[in-house]
């Protein structure tokens, strides 16, 4: 594979899922001058109005959006997990079956393998502090061994980036405004609709995020549309 | 993740791609009285002969074979590799387009997961030494960084082993007809038919391996079969 620099920093893949901590990863990529190639995963998530997020994000930005269909995936994690698996109830809290196992590593994996078709010479994703507590594949050492891996399978100085490592889900929300994220356009609910559902574990975190970092939440809720919607029929 | 044993060997996921290594490291691991849970993977190569020589021998031992459709990874992979793309030329020789890039870290990623799903300790695959002079992907130094990657990524302590790393092709051959597989039914031709073509790299990497071995080659060429037709045609 050959890496070539273009642009002031370089090219850099940027996974995004949609989500408002990847969307800001992109944003954060740009500032820092790299010519960005957004890519998204299909895996069969529920959610499918996070892929249509990435979309319009990258339009917006005319970024050459590349999504991959890993659909095939979701028969391996069948039964492993609710965000794939409709007989599986989503909860409010953290538990274990929302967890995809090994998920980032499968997702690193083809970006890496992007990056070589393109000539990128890092991969940026959006693991950030509160999903570290979580997700043993958001940790520090599991990015470390991922970036070990791919320079030794891919035989390049290819780095693995995740800029959002240090931060809380709130500072994530901080950096975004500072940098310009166009947060509607993001999603972040575990069910699939037109708004969030408001009350998902998911939903919850992004609410919480924007009330501690002190910015506006753009987001519209199907809780609070539904209590708006009474009030405005005068049931309220 | 929960891992569970059973058997007396405990649960084993074989990367199987259908050619005669991988197929040799499902004999190992039934020889050595893991339960196997064989898994191959369509990630829209030509040769589609290879998976249903996987289906094959799955069926024939019994197995749960799972086939895994990666095919949306041909869009990353495009342009860059002979193997998906038609418009570039199948060589002889090795060369650089043969190699997907990081393919392996792909598969041993979602061979993780898959693990995980089941309750399997261990994910063995057929990186050899013949193919790790080409390959980064197939070194040692590569498996043990995926296998750091997987242990921190699942927070298990999942293996990932490579059998034969330290085998020629010729000892692969000669370690897979002491346990008795069934090369009639692997595939190692980069194109795809009835039978193998005789004539790009991976079939002359075949015909020498059983030559070197002294293991008598019951594999079809196109080239051998167009000559004995032509014989038999009295064109000879």
């Amino acid at each position: 594979m050959i890496f070539v620099d273009d642009g002031n920093g370089g090219r850099a893949v940027v996974v995004i899922s949609g989500g408002l901590d990847s969307t800001t990863v992109l944003y954060y990529a740009l500032d820092r001058g790299f010519t960005a190639y957004p890519i998204t995963f299909d895996y069969g998530q529920i959610a499918s109005a996070e892929i249509r997020s990435a979309e319009s994000v990258s339009k917006r930005l005319g970024l050459p959006w590349r999504r991959v269909d890993l659909s095939g995936l979701s028969d391996i994690y069948m039964g492993a997990t609710s965000l794939v698996d409709r007989g599986i109830e989503i909860t409010r809290e953290f538990s274990k079956p929302i967890v995809v196992p090994f998920r980032n590593a499968v997702l690193l994996s083809v970006a890496v393998a992007y990056a070589g078709s393109i000539g990128a010479s890092r991969v940026l994703y959006g693991a950030h502090a509160s999903d570290a507590e979580n997700y043993p594949d958001c940790r520090r050492e599991f990015v470390e061994a991922m970036e070990r891996a791919a320079r030794l399978g891919t035989g390049t100085e290819i780095s693995i980036e995740a800029p959002l490592l240090s931060l809380k889900k709130s500072e994530v929300v901080r950096l975004g405004a500072r940098l310009g994220v166009p947060f509607e356009l993001t999603w972040s609910c575990y069910r699939d609709g037109e708004v969030h559902c408001g009350s998902c574990e998911s939903c919850e975190n992004r609410k919480r995020a924007f009330l501690e970092a002190g910015v506006k939440d753009p987001t519209v809720y199907q809780d609070r549309a539904h209590q708006n919607a009474t009030r405005e029929r005068g049931e309220g």
